[in-house]
């Protein structure tokens, strides 16, 4: 490669004005907050702004099926296949500038250093802005979905956020909500698929590391828990006769926090309902539910098996009711990252994803890694959300250098390393 | 007192077919309970049943202000305030038939066998059936706390079980709400006050023991305790660096119970609520409700310092929201309650009731000591809830006796002994 591409940067100022005009582009908000709530009118106008930005760097610009915005920027090797940097522009209500934005902003500022510099790499390189990331539809991550083939088609009859279906929202922007499932690209269809994207936690926050490269993106398991017991008069039941659900159950919340530190992963109790909940009823019932989270398989079995025991020792049913398995980075794009932050004198932090990405379904067709960059005080899903100027630069500039590596390693249209 | 006197028994048949006819005037019940919910057409219909058969057996029948419904049996000595029996027929939404209602038709019964056998005692004897006992309205001992001086005149402002105003209810029931306050009696209006009721516990039934004589109702003391933590995202937040609320109030819940079993008291959390309350959101506050019964204020003074200590240790918030001081029994009229257990060969246990009883309120105005008969299974408030038709008979005949014995031994207008 030639050394004036190799040592390409991407113009910082105009990518954080593109973040602040993009943050703009807004319902109303109470809080000052970025409300592009998936397929709402607002969103629909910030994806028509990425459109038009990727248009003005030559890209051929296509919408699919499930309403992801797709740049191809055009490569010198038409048989290879694209490099893709991506994220997402909807937002939760009443949400942050830089969660999804800031990894869309960054891939537009990697291909306007391409383009300015009349640059073609030797493959094609794609901006992706996945439509409905948030959990606001259908569960989250549903373009990323519907392009690798996870997506269910009956997804389309359940209830958003709203209340209405997500076909009425598919309609409402102009979506065949039965054709979703044609947006489906084959494993193979891309080379590799990079996301920048801000922590929405506080460990690069709180170590003062500006990147981490992220190694995989935790399994996320989610459990309910039932404790019977029986409901009385809490005044004329004796202590000792008494068979209290909250009684049986306290002790397994407690339990959840240290299993969790025993193996390693996280492991919350966020929800608790008490039947009848009179202050003066002995709870007859509890229902409570257990999300862990964990990078190994292992970790989250041996939890499952813990936590399954000791729920049995109280009589109390344990069931899994979800599950989405860990994903691990590609370990030739990892150290295409951290080579990259070594190249550019930023300190890293090899780390896990505690939340889930886009990425993480773009796995399922194509190598992929994530880079994040530190949220200030890990506030994440609110105005208050912050990455500061510099390290959004830094991440574009990390996201660019690897996408310079990626290319000239990389050599065939399934990806294959050379 | 002559001996023809001293040996009238109450007729068991009647007073049982007076219980099943009474349980058949209710709203409709899915559970074959009984729905007469305090100032309900069912309520009202019931309460006129009773009425008629106050004058069936001679009484004078007033309602106070209250709603209250005051039948006089006359006495031989004018000068003598009366002696009450009483007890309430309101009910629960789906009740069962014993619950006030056996405390009714065992007044009525002891009433019966003195107009019967055409006998009038020394004092008066009044059967009230209080209005609005349960808590379905102002909070329940409704008629009792207006009749002894204690309800606060703004609970007519408050908002009852069904979203209707207490006001509403009692002008639907031809009730001025301006004018409940004037129910009240001064103290020594009555010389003594005795009720029959159902345990509503498992003490008696458990031990197989008949008759249970009350030497007190418990206090109750009602607290919330407010656990805060920091919201945030379950996936990304590492365990080290959380603040879980839940996790915080979890050994609480279990404190509380073996805080009220070293006190000698009972203790209940029955409601608890989370915030934000998501599977994938660490709690970030929670609130929960104690309740603490005991006989003794030490004990109760005892684990609410406990309790204080414990929750001040987690940094949360312990308010006490609402108290009811113990009432003890009369000696006087607790003795003549077990002496007549005694004379009928009945085992009795000396018991405290754990359940508030409109005997509590009347302790404001006169003497006062409860019985009760064996709930089996300890089963309230649902239409499951029986009580043997042998306990029914044996309380009636109790209560009969000791009205005797009250009579003999009670002398002047005050209810001195003598």
């Amino acid at each position: 490669m030639k050394q004036h591409v190799r040592s390409l940067a991407p113009d910082g100022q105009r990518l954080l004005r593109d973040l602040e005009e993009l943050a703009s582009i807004s319902e109303e908000s109470a809080d000052d907050g970025v409300n592009r709530v998936a397929f709402s009118e607002a969103d629909r106008r910030g994806r028509t702004w990425v459109e038009a930005r990727m248009e003005e760097l030559g890209m051929e610009v296509r919408v699919d099926e499930a309403g992801n915005s797709i740049g191809v920027y055009p490569g010198m090797e038409p048989q290879f296949a694209p490099i893709a940097l991506g994220s997402h522009t909807d937002s939760v209500p009443d949400g942050g500038k830089y969660d999804g934005a800031l990894g869309v902003v960054a891939g537009l500022a990697c291909v306007r250093a391409l383009h300015e510099a009349s640059v073609r790499l030797r493959h094609p390189v794609e901006v992706i802005n996945f439509s409905a990331e948030e959990a606001t539809i259908g569960g989250g991550t549903f373009g990323s979905r519907a392009m690798t083939g996870l997506l269910d088609a009956k997804v389309v009859d359940q209830v958003a956020l709203d209340g209405r279906t997500v076909a009425d929202h598919l309609a409402e922007a102009g979506l065949d909500p039965s054709s979703v499932v044609c947006a489906a690209r084959p494993e193979g269809a891309l080379a590799v698929y990079l996301e920048l994207h801000a922590e929405q936690g506080d460990i690069l926050s709180s170590a003062g590391v500006p990147v981490g490269t992220v190694e995989g993106i935790v399994g996320i398991r989610r459990y309910e828990a039932t404790f019977e017991g029986f409901a009385n008069h809490a005044g004329t039941t004796p202590m000792e006769g008494r068979r209290d659900a909250l009684v049986s159950a306290a002790p397994f919340i407690s339990a959840v926090r240290n299993v969790a530190i025993s193996q390693g992963i996280v492991g919350t109790v966020g929800t608790l309902q008490i039947w009848p909940g009179s202050a003066n009823v002995i709870p007859g019932r509890v229902t409570l539910s257990v999300e862990t989270r964990g990078i190994r398989e292992a970790d989250l079995d041996g939890a499952e098996e813990e936590l399954r025991g000791l729920a049995g020792e109280s009589d109390a049913a344990f069931e899994r009711v979800s599950y989405k398995p860990p994903v691990a980075s590609d370990p030739l794009v990892l150290a295409a990252l951290e080579s990259s932050c070594e190249e550019l004198g930023l300190e890293y932090k090899r780390m896990v994803s505690g939340a889930g990405h886009d990425a993480m379904c773009m796995a399922a067709i194509t190598r992929q890694a994530m880079l994040f960059v530190p949220s200030r005080g890990g506030i994440s899903h609110s105005p208050e959300e912050y990455t500061d100027p510099e390290s959004c630069i830094a991440g574009a500039h990390i996201l660019l250098a690897s996408l310079l590596t990626l290319d000239a390693d990389l050599n065939d249209s399934n990806g294959e390393e050379s």
